[in-house]
């Protein structure tokens, strides 16, 4: 594999990871979660965490990084999520 | 690899991509994407799409499907919160 090819792969990884920091800050910030969906960020979360088992057994350190950083953010939101007054609709 | 490593993996891309439907669901029932971070959205759908044209480099078919599948959902959310009227705090 070319290291351009590499690069690009790096650069999503990076960009996928990273994009949830300013979801996390926002959150913090505002405690606000109402547009948020709970199913998404359980099923996200899962998904992410299933990522990084499948690192572990396949023995990828960039996979197990990625998604343990990925899980993380994604868990903060979830959690803030999960300590929202009930409102309606949920989903 | 043994097949239940590959379908870890093949459930861990299920679910990542597939929980953003709840969120589009959300989004389109209410409108509301005042507690989402716009740059999350921009910055994922960006990385996203950086996944699919890796895939397609590599010559991955889940890669590209999964990308593609979840750059369409996560769109979808990104031009809502893109369309919101103006309000404080960003982020």
């Amino acid at each position: 594999m070319t290291l351009w090819v590499e690069t690009i792969g790096f650069t999503a990884a990076a960009l996928t990871t990273l994009s949830f920091v300013p979801q996390v800050v926002r959150t913090l910030r505002t405690r606000d979660t109402r547009a948020i969906s709970l199913w998404m960020y359980a099923l996200f979360s899962a998904g992410v965490a299933l990522w990084g088992l499948y690192g572990l057994l396949i023995g990828s350190w960039p996979v197990i990084v990625a998604n343990a950083i990925t899980l993380v953010l994604a868990s903060i939101v979830l959690w803030h999520k999960l300590c929202e007054t009930p409102e309606s609709p949920s989903g």
